[in-house]
């Protein structure tokens, strides 16, 4: 069997799905579409028409996959927003919508604000579904792309030892990023959050089945040395009741350049998924270990067309 | 004179423009496009740039236009709903958006919400203007690529028997299908529909003088034995006064698992335009006759990428 | 040096960036992309992608791009009004939305409504960045365009004679015209428009510097005959306390055929960079001289594609 059938003309609706051969099969595809002349990339989907069907707003997600797929020279037809603007409007189920576009498309790749409705659909679909987000469920192309930054600067997935901060109880990615690692040996995470978002407890039993180790931390004096990544994410302001206590943990969250100084090891990536809010100050942006606004944003586009040419290149 | 005269440059506004010939060029163009693979069809349209204005919400119809012109290797340039997000803001005429938008594009297919405003843009535009639906008037593309589908499945379009159920009054594609059937000896459509919205008066007469048998029925008791299709639309809740009455009628013409078991021959095509909001059961669609959701509505991009093909497709 | 290096990889922000050199190489690549064949120009771009990010409503400027960008061989990310519908509801920097976007993109063309955005937000990209218009600061390709246009005519961009009418005082375009023909010697511009939308003090103080000549004049009587052309603005409503002194000038400012018939020279251009909304009647529209629906429009997407070839063209 070769790698590839691993991923032709499959679903990509969650990190359970994948197992080491497969996310490193992942990894190895976008390093070498990384460093692939752009015309000869073109030559991976022509004819190739992948429908993105937004639910939700997104301008990140969606950027990242219209480039990818026409990097690829593939086609795109795209929907944003149609919940309000089209025939879902007239009252047509999900599914209805779906099937209508699979028969134009080679593949769809959709975001949804309900948890769940991404495996509805990709169990009606006939072609390829790839999963942009639905609701706080799963986000699985952003937990690759993160995770796949992680491998690139180390060279390895195993035997990490990473920093999350923020939103652990909501945040789809941090539960995919978990997922993602947990596939691998000896990797340790490190969850600081106001109490109010830690990690559900459920999702802390869950972990330990999958033999990560996470270790929660209070402050960000008890951030350990030599991090291989520190990922942040937005601390919600909706999430709290009380404002006063929501002003006055987002202080204690804030990254900046005297932290990354402080405690921040020499090759240590700083991440986020972005956008961000405030919580990362702009003085962080040109420390040469900030790549959410580069190299992470960027391997974005790479990791989905790792996927796009996975799931959808044709093989002699 | 080659068959390709009849189209190229052409606009398609209304069925009242095709014959036999023009007809039989669209379906066999079709058939040899849904035949031909995927590589070679990018070679039809190759820096051709086709305008979708869409003045009204569609998923359905711009996403199986935007494929059609990709997949022919072409280009869009595409708008929707700019009623309210564009130069019409400003104020701008519907002739001057289309002068414009023909200065950039080999080709335009607009929806617009007001009945003539097609013929109105054809006449003002240098370039063709497909006809992607004006208000309650035509949308020949549609009933272009039903009559495809039961072309395609009988081999022949004359000596066709068919039923077409729900709103005979203000469905455009109805009155396109009435049309194209009329152009073919020998075909037979019967109608059944709440008494409010039977065809009218004038579209009967009509009928009478293109020699279309149109028979109209009571129930579903009175369809008759081997219907080559059976084509549902959906009975429109705002055309009711009294909505005591539409959810009496409404019952009435629900398509069911039983009602095919019972009434359908062995060969029927059951058909629908959809978007559908309850008239046809789901429980319908995996009846191997039942085509909406797969070959009508694939259809609906192979019959788009014909009509481009002949339009557009330059023959040295 | 290579001409096309004065372009490889800049932005195009303000036209005081433009020397007579760099404008006439604009004009000539225009006049060369115009006559050559649609095949040979898919060739330029392959492979590249143009990220048009529109931050307000535009449908002529973003469809010229988009088409631009399509017919050579490249491929566009949008984005129409993301102000109301992506990561900027959520609160992002229009910096950070920058960054995003050129880790897909080769190129970016953005418009804003904030003054002054553009120039910010190519200082942050990395890429070649194009200001589609910022609120009522500069519109360069437009201004590059018109003056195209006149090129194309007269085969000279000195020694010119024209007439700009209208809202000076806050039409972009016209500010970026003027400073376009400053660039060249010997040329005159006849200002006319109601007094309170003449060009401002600080403009014509500039202009003086610059050594264009302009020639404020108040009555279509004074309209000097031979012009090389004629460019009409819309006098705009919303700048006029008095609604009644409005509508009163407005009379006084409308282009009908009788006044081209009277005061028009023989080979003089009517413009207009549209969209009109009265101020130019339509019986206009088919004289000869009239370029506004058709060529002054074209030149909009032959510019442009100028822009990108220059900018973004691999040259070995």
């Amino acid at each position: 069997m070769k790698n590839s059938e691993i991923f032709f003309g499959k679903d990509i609706i969650s990190l359970d799905q994948f197992n080491r051969k497969s996310v490193e099969k992942v990894f190895a595809t976008a390093a070498k579409i990384k460093k692939t002349p752009t015309k000869k990339l073109l030559k991976i989907l022509p004819g190739k028409i992948v429908g993105l069907m937004f639910f939700e707003p997104s301008t990140r997600t969606f950027s990242s996959n219209s480039a990818a797929v026409k990097r690829l020279g593939g086609q795109t037809v795209e929907y944003q927003n149609p919940l309000s603007t089209s025939s879902v409007v007239k009252g047509e189920t999900i599914e209805d919508t779906t099937k209508m576009m699979e028969q134009y498309c080679d593949a769809i790749v959709m975001r949804h604000p309900i948890v769940g409705t991404l495996k509805k659909v990709a169990e009606v679909a006939d072609v390829p579904v790839i999963n942009a987000g639905d609701g706080i469920g799963e986000h699985p192309t952003q937990a690759l792309l993160d995770m796949f930054t992680v491998f690139e600067k180390f060279k390895h997935i195993d035997n990490i030892k990473g920093l999350i901060v923020g939103d652990l109880l909501n945040g789809r990615t941090v539960h995919s990023i978990i997922k993602c690692l947990s596939i691998f040996p000896n990797n340790t995470l490190y969850l600081l959050s106001p109490k109010q978002l830690r990690l559900s407890n459920k999702d802390l039993e869950e972990a330990k089945k999958r033999k990560i180790k996470l270790i929660e931390i209070k402050s960000f004096e008890e951030i350990p040395a030599d991090c291989h990544f520190w990922y942040w994410t937005r601390v919600q302001k909706e999430r709290f009741t009380d404002k006063q206590e929501y002003e006055k943990l987002k202080l204690n969250f804030i990254l900046t350049k005297k932290l990354v100084d402080k405690k921040a090891g020499k090759n240590t990536l700083i991440m986020h998924p972005l956008p961000r809010v405030g919580e990362v100050e702009t003085e962080v942006d040109n420390d040469p270990r900030a790549v959410y606004l580069t190299t992470e944003a960027k391997n974005g586009m790479y990791v989905r067309m790792a996927l796009f040419s996975l799931i959808l290149e044709d093989r002699k």
